[in-house]
């Protein structure tokens, strides 16, 4: 089954469409010099924020001329807004497709975790442009605010979801609050990114690790031991594959 | 008991000390058009960020010349100093201060939490100090980051304080991790600040608030009911007043 991407449908120009086969040799060569631009942006939103990214940082960083890169980029603005997309497609392709390959309910849910906290680690050379774009943008109305809004929103939507299939699948008990637990989660990745790159101490990654184990054993319920025991061969199991 | 400042003590000087008696009429002045100054940079950078402050961005706000506000602070980076350490007298007053009348242990540690709920709550047409900081300066090195560093260790750690107090009253439970707890509760106002701040969507607050109460319930003790059970003339309570 093939999933949606994160995106919302109004957004669906959002993520990065590959390139046509009967593209001239020009057009490939232009997307391939935006798609390097596009990299070296990223990499500099994560280390100035995105309201450190300038045409002519850019072109300094990637040695080409101002005009190049404008002509890939008419302005800063956009600049801001194609770094979110290309950050959120890099995002799907690393946290989300990855744990939808995981069981419907804790164990899918259990993996987007793992797999954020792994990609928010990684990014503690650099930084990540959700949680940098969110302080840097919450008092600046914009296009690039709201292109921020529209990913975070389509990402938080994606762990409820997982959160309340869980609760569907019996794994998490039916009284849980899907929202609660979203924000409680949010919180030990942010927790997480800030002693990591900010204050610079050690073990804030097994922190996270047992805060969200912590979460888990309050919703649990026993359907690890029920799915043992129901488990013979007349009985239909609980665990069985459901996309 | 008088509890000493946050402030870390290599720091002695971050805490604005008031205006000395002897002071000439010119000084006062001079502290009293400081104190303006100060108040509007730090609403400035509640809004900007930090990065956001300059000399001119100020003078325009509190209608005075450029040269006015420069003979108060040198330099950019002395404003954005200044701003940090009055924000973290403020925050004195206001989180640590109050919260420090409450009894030893569990109150304090739900007085501490409170009152942060509180100030961040206010913020939320602003924005938090530390928290844009954070971001702001993960990346910066320099004494502007050096001082945002020591307020927010300074204030982590009387945290943690409180909750090993909380562990030696015997209101958690003596296998708490305080580093944990910590963790766990710096989670949850960052993920208010976020959500109220940057999504705006309502509720935050009561998540916030019902977060910690499952922090706490994790840990707690029975030591309510244990207070009760021994609370007669001839048993000392466990609940004496310790400071």
């Amino acid at each position: 089954m093939i999933h949606k991407p994160l995106s919302d449908p109004r957004s669906e120009a959002l993520t990065r469409k590959p390139a046509g086969g009967r593209s001239s040799k020009a057009l490939q060569k232009g997307q391939a010099t935006r798609a390097v631009i596009l990299d070296a942006a990223l990499a500099l939103a994560s280390h100035m924020g995105l309201e450190g990214l300038s045409i002519g940082a850019l072109a300094e960083s990637t040695q080409m001329s101002n005009s190049g890169v404008f002509a890939h980029f008419g302005s800063r603005e956009e600049l801001q807004i194609s770094v979110v997309r290309e950050y959120h497609a890099k995002f799907e392709e690393e946290v989300f497709f990855p744990a939808m390959r995981e069981l419907r309910g804790l164990p899918r849910l259990r993996m987007l975790f793992e797999r954020w906290v792994k990609r928010v680690s990684v990014e503690l050379d650099s930084g990540c442009i959700y949680i940098s774009g969110a302080v840097e943008f919450d008092d600046r109305p914009g296009p690039v605010r709201d292109a921020l809004v529209v990913m975070v929103v389509a990402w938080h939507a994606a762990l409820e979801r997982a959160i309340r299939q869980a609760i569907e699948e019996g794994h998490l008990r039916q009284d849980t609050e899907a929202h609660q637990v979203l924000f409680e989660v949010h919180g030990l990745i942010l927790a997480l990114h800030h002693d990591a790159r900010f204050l610079r101490i050690p073990g804030a990654l097994d922190r996270a690790r047992k805060g969200f184990e912590r979460i888990v054993q309050f919703y649990k319920t026993n359907y690890e031991t029920n799915t043992l025991l129901e488990s013979s061969p007349s009985v239909t199991t609980r665990g069985k594959t459901k996309r």
